[in-house]
Formats: C-alpha cells, structure tokens, sequence
C-alpha cells in the first residue's frame, strides 16, 4: 500500500478491446490480459450480451439437487475440448478453489483405496497454485509463502526446470530433460506418501515465467504411472490457447489425472473455475449415501449460471473464430518482431515466448547472466516507465512479461514490443549499472 | 451422486421473483434463497441491469495498480455501513477464500507484531467456514472435514452454544450464557498460542440452525480484549439483513477485528467476498516495500467489476427501498404464522427463527428430545416431499430450515409454512415411528 504513495493506482473508467481508460482519459496497452484472464478483448460484444441475457434469465440457482443448462453445456464442451481420458467436471469459483478441490479429491481418493499414507504433496520450487492455505502448501515462491510456513501442509519440493540457467548446461531444444531427475529422486525416497505432484504446465508462470519443454512434462506423467501418483496439472493460467495449443498438455501428448482450469474460461469477465477429472476417480466415489464415499466441496456461487454462461460464449468463438489457428499467427509474429528488437542489448539475458506468452530476462551482465539485486526493483521501475507511455506489461523481479489478448493485431504487437523496448532503454540510460 | 438415481438433478430453465422453473415449466418456491445468497428476487431488474450495463463498459481489470469506481465505492459503503471502527476493505472471491484472508492477516499480524507463538486458531464445535483447506481446518463439521484432518490445522475447539439441548437447562431468552465458559476455558488454557477466535454471529448454520443469544456473542468479544486474540465474525451467512439487522453483530453492540461478508452481498447474482477490518490491523502491513511487511494474497478476480456493480445495486435497494424495515414485519408475520401451525405437533421439537432464517428440529420423542438416527435420513425425505409439492426447503440432518428471498410477501410466507406442514405430516403418516 506504501507504494500507492508515489505511484497512485490507476483508476479505470472503462475498457474495449486490448484498451483500457483511465478517468482522465488516458489508454492503456492491457498487454497482460489483465493477469492472463482476458482472450477476445475488453467489454467483448458476444460474451457481454450473452451474460446479459443471463442475468435476466436466471441469475443463480442453488447447486444441490439442482442444475441448469449452462452448466450442463459447459461440463459437455470442456470434456469434449480436454485431453482424451478426461470425462467428469467439478466447478468452483477460483483457481486457488480448482486446486483445493484437486488435492481433496486426489488425497480423498487415496485413503477410498486403501492407502492411508499417501498425505504429501510434491510440488516444484517456485511453484504458484494460489494463495488459500492449501493452494498456498504447493506453492514454493518465499514471497507468498513464506511467513505462513507454521500454517502450511509439509510439501514435497523438487527442483524445477530452470532452462536460462541450466544446472546440466544444456539447451531446451535439444536435451533430455535431466532435469527430470530432481522429481524421480524426491518420488524414489517419498512415493509412498504422496498422492500427486501438482506442477504448471510449459510455464511456471510466477517463478519468472520459465518456460520448459514439453518432454519434462512427459516424463512426469511417467513417473507418476510408475510410482503411483496422481498428476494435478495447473492449466489456470496456460488453458484456453494460451500457449498456442488449447491445453498445454496437448504438447506433451498427456492426460493427466485432474486439469485445473480457471482465469481465460470466462475469457475475463468473472470468476469461475473447473477441475477435469477421469472416470476412474470418479468412480472411487460412487456409492451408497450411507458408505459416506462422497467428495464434499461446495461453495454458495458453485455452477453460477453467468459465469457459465460466458464460458460457454468463450468457446464458440474459439471455434467459430478459428482462434487456434489465429493464436498461431500472432504468436509467430510476436516472436519475430520480439527477437529481432531485444537481439544484442547489453541487459536483456534472453527473450523467451510460449504461444502468446513473451518474457524478458533483465540482467546486470549478459555473458555471467548475474542478476540485478532484487532490492534495485529493475522490473517493477520499467514497468512505471512503460505505464507512462500507456502500456502495461508487468515485472516478476527481474523478468518483464506481456501475454496479450488473442485480439491484438500485428501492428498493436508491433507498437507494444517497440514501446517496451523504449521503457527499458530510457531506464537504463537515466540509471548507472554498476557491475 | 449415486442418490441422484432416485432423485435426478432438477433442470432450472428461469428464474423470477422467489420461483425456480424447471425444463417441464414446474413451478417452486426457492424458500432456501439458493442457500442465503438471494435477497430481492431472480433475475432482479435493477441488478441484472446494473449488471449488464457494466458488462459492456468495463467487465474487468487487473487489480494491481488498477481499480476502478465499483471497487471504490463498494468499499466506501461497506465502511458505512458495517460497525463503527471497521474502515479497510479487503476483496476476494468467495467466502471461503475471504475467511482464508481473515485467518492469514490475522496471524501475520501477530507474526509482524512479535507474538510468533499465535499460530493458532480457536473455533466452536460444528462451526461451518467453508471448504479451502483452510477454512475447513476451523470447521467443526465431521462430514464436511473428518476425513481431511491430516491435512488439517491444530484449531483449538470449544464446546459452543446448544440452546434447545442445554447442558447448563437454561432457556436463551433468560439465561445469562453460562456455556461462554466453554472458550473462557479453551483461552485461559491456549490464549498464547491463539491468534484468533472464528464465529459465527448469532446462527451456527451448518450446525443445525443453532441459534444463540447476542450475549453470548458480547461477551466473546470481551474475552478477546482480555486475552489479546483477535475476533473474525464471519457474516457471510448472516449479514445483509437476514438475522433481522443489517449486520448480526450489531445485536451484539460489538465491533470484531475482522468481518466476512459474502453470498448476499451480491444479493445472489455473483461470487464476490470482503474482509473489512480495522485501521490498526491495517497500519501493521505499511510500511516500505522492503520492509516485507505487506499482505499478500491475491485471486485473478480480484475485485470484479460486474460483480461489485451488483453489490452496489444491492446496497441502494437496500437504502432506497428501506429493506430493513420490511424484513422487520416480515419476520414478525413468519414468526406468529409458524408459531401457530408447529405447535405441539409431536415430532416438531422446536421451530425457532432469527431474523428471516426459521429453523425446525425434527425429534423422535417431544419430551426427551430424543433425536432421530441420521441413517432415517429423515429431513431428506421431506425435503424430497416439499420438493414434490413444489417448496425448496433443506434439511441438515434433523433440521429442516427455510430463509425465503426478502421480496416474499405474506400470503407467500404463509403457503410456504403451511406447505411444510403437509410435507412434515406425509411423511410421518407414511411412516411408522419406532419409539
Ligand atoms: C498457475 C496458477 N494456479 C492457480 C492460480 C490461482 O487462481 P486464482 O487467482 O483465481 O485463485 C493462479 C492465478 O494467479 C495461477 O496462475
Ligand atoms: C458461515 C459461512 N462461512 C463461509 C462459507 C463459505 O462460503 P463459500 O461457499 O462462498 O466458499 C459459508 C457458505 O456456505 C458460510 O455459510
């Protein structure tokens, strides 16, 4: 809140597109999607008129013995849409709520089946799952998480992927994926007490958007066959196109236990989320009322018919629109422009991207690739310079990321890059790096 | 799931006023306002186009460094109307997730004001907070919570009030709580290891309807200033005017560190939660950036636009329409006519009401209060009557409860008392009770 003193937050009046005002009239560049959420533009015809309706329809009903079409068309389509295997939905309002749900049910299931030890989690270092206690237990970025250590479940952690500093000095389009090992030795010592690994798909997003390749996940999903795990993936932030297929996973060929999808299933406008399940979970649940086998979890705004509703009008125009395809145009595009004008500058270590997704790593020396101290806050001074020139893209320490909407035009994708690129050299020529 | 063999979901196709319909054009009164959460009626004209109208301006925007006048202003209203001494506001999406945000600043708080030894949390037997592990680690309901304890917090417990099968025989109406005791004991024994007591004000909900005296309540609050322990009255049930008050609290005269709004604060439109809470709470977290002492806990939605314009909505229609002051009549009509019809009917042991909540115990014996065994199942099968004669009632157990939108009028009121009765009265002719 300290900070609000220098830098006032930004009162927002109204937003189209990939713009937003300010009530000075003032636009801005959402090139975050406003946190990953927003896909087909700000106040978006279709899905503003189709949640209009809605709302004079039937707002909400209660979820207990109770249902609605929304609900009922959602489930069909996300089973249709996910990895083959996948076949039973359970909504809830929030990611940190989808994830919550995946460890009940993976930990519930467990103990259904006889084995009572499995209650540990295995989770990646930086990992983000959100921030309610649970979610939080998975997590590993110390900033969340860290005063809250008395309050949180004793995590499994394994080392994740970190592809711009590989420990094994390889490069991410040609290795193995050693790095696979830090899991398989954590499953070695521990499978007996663990009901799942949770991880995020290609990218782990809050840890620094580090991507990795699609092999490491699917080494995971073997790993998790022969050790007798579950494999939770957090698809909240990279579903829905992000990554230039619809589910990350698609890459790697997999069908994990349970798909935790939130953020871009309403395409932005509310919160809403859903955890994809296979019949074999499913199943170890079905029984008598009075076998007490059921998976207990409901919150008051479960299956709200608007927030439904939107999802639903998200995925025709997936379809309708043929955004895929279009996802896959941009992206290139985006990653053309990116690297030719970030290529060579003395601080930026690497330009990654992933589908829609661009970062930059800021470094104090491009050959040792050292950091900056976190203390000079590199990224978020950018981010207050960019914010000047209308655009928001935002820091994570040292790394600055854009992940626009699927609307954004080559031109819009130009401009954005340029003026990033302007942000970052303006701060640099005012500020005197010392190595 | 396996009961919906018998009974399948119903299909909600429209909604208006207090009715549900269903695909086949079926008619039901939703006397349970979809579980607390709807106020003035589905589909609301005034919501549902405060609603629409934001939609199309600016359906949502990051709320890092942003926000936006629905926020503003909600926030404002919030303060204003909530208990002298309540001034920040804190968003998130549900009430789970808003009880998690109470359970964490309250901790920090003492972790940043050199009590590391709070850590622990005080909540009531058969408290209900919702299901993020979290908010379930204060629950006290075995179905809901027993089979995730190992991953669980170590909640201190004490005995709460039991007014219709009082240990200490006292009647509410006159006693002076002597069952405080309970938490005066569970303090005097942990208050250094206690950060906080959770409660519901006024009704144990998930509990059974329990209802409880606004002494009890007052006296919580002075055992919390004697023992430094914070007070988080989570109002997510009971705020918004159902307990006959805009706030239960104010019954009480009390003001507690925390307060969780949810469910009716959108008046049944939308998930959106609040924590309001103190200016010395707050000034705790500022201070400089790196100083680390700020709260950090963040969802996607943060702060939802469309779902805090309904808010605001609600609150005007409180304000303009003068809500409290017809919930007031209301109740006192709801009270007389269910008084008259319950009486002395020989399995109803008591029908008793707070506000716009009423509540019936269903016993096998008047006199001893003897309970009926849960397999019976009986609240379930009138429910499954009522629900055939077109009236959604819930059971818990052997409690069945109903709390009707605030729209219902008197001839409503009454139908909806006198179509319970015939559901309680078929169901006991076609049943043979075993003394
Ligand atoms: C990978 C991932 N998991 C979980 C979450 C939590 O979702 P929410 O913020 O809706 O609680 C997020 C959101 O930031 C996320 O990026
Ligand atoms: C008293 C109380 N606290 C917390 C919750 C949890 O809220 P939600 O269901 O929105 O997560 C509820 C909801 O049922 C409640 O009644």
């Amino acid at each position: 809140m300290k900070d609000y003193e220098d830098l006032p937050p930004i009162v927002i009046k109204s937003a189209k597109g990939i713009y937003l005002y300010d009530e000075n009239g003032k636009q801005y560049v959402d090139a975050v999607s406003s946190w990953w959420v927003n896909l087909f533009g700000h106040s978006n015809e279709r899905i503003s008129t189709a949640i209009a309706e809605q709302a004079f329809q039937m707002e909400h009903v209660i979820f207990a013995n109770f249902t609605h079409e929304p609900a009922i068309l959602l489930a069909e389509k996300l089973v249709e849409i996910t990895p083959a295997g996948l076949s039973k939905v359970f909504f809830a309002d929030n990611g940190s709520a989808a994830v919550e749900v995946a460890l009940k049910m993976s930990f519930q299931y467990h103990q259904q089946k006889n084995k009572p030890k499995k209650k540990r989690f295995l989770a990646l270092t930086d990992a983000y799952h959100g921030e309610t206690l649970g979610a939080l237990s998975v997590g590993g970025v110390g900033l969340y998480n860290e005063i809250f250590q008395p309050l949180l479940l004793d995590t499994v952690r394994a080392h994740g992927p970190d592809c711009y500093r590989c420990p094994f000095n390889q490069s991410p389009n040609s290795c193995e994926t050693p790095c696979i090992s830090f899991i398989e030795e954590a499953l070695k010592k521990h499978h007996e007490e663990i009901t799942a690994i949770i991880i995020e798909p290609l990218i782990q997003a809050a840890a620094g958007m580090k991507m990795y390749p699609p092999l490491y996940l699917k080494k995971v999903k073997e790993l998790c066959i022969s050790y007798d795990v579950h494999l939770i993936a957090d698809e909240i932030a990279v579903g829905f196109g992000r990554t230039g297929t619809m589910f990350a996973c698609e890459q790697a060929e997999i069908t994990p236990d349970f798909m935790c999808l939130s953020k871009g299933l309403t395409g932005g406008y509310l919160p809403l989320s859903a955890v994809v399940t296979t019949e074999e979970i499913y199943d170890a649940f079905y029984d008598d009322y009075k076998s007490m086998k059921a998976f207990l979890h409901s919150h008051s705004y479960t299956g709200n018919p608007i927030a439904c509703r939107a999802a639903l009008e998200v995925l025709r125009i997936f379809e309708e629109e043929n955004y895929i395809k279009k996802i896959e145009r941009k992206s290139e595009s985006m990653k053309r422009i990116a690297t030719n004008v970030f290529r060579g500058h003395p601080h930026i270590g690497e330009y990654r991207q992933i589908g829609m997704v661009g970062a930059l790593e800021l470094v104090l020396d491009n050959e040792t690739r050292e950091s900056f101290p976190s203390e000079d806050r590199v990224g978020y001074k950018i981010f207050q310079i960019a914010l000047d020139k209308g655009l928001l893209i935002r820091p994570l320490g040292n790394v600055l990321y854009f992940m626009p909407p699927y609307v954004i035009t080559e031109a819009e994708i130009e401009k954005m890059i340029m003026t990033t690129n302007e942000a970052i050299n303006e701060y640099f020529q005012c500020t005197k790096v010392v190595k």
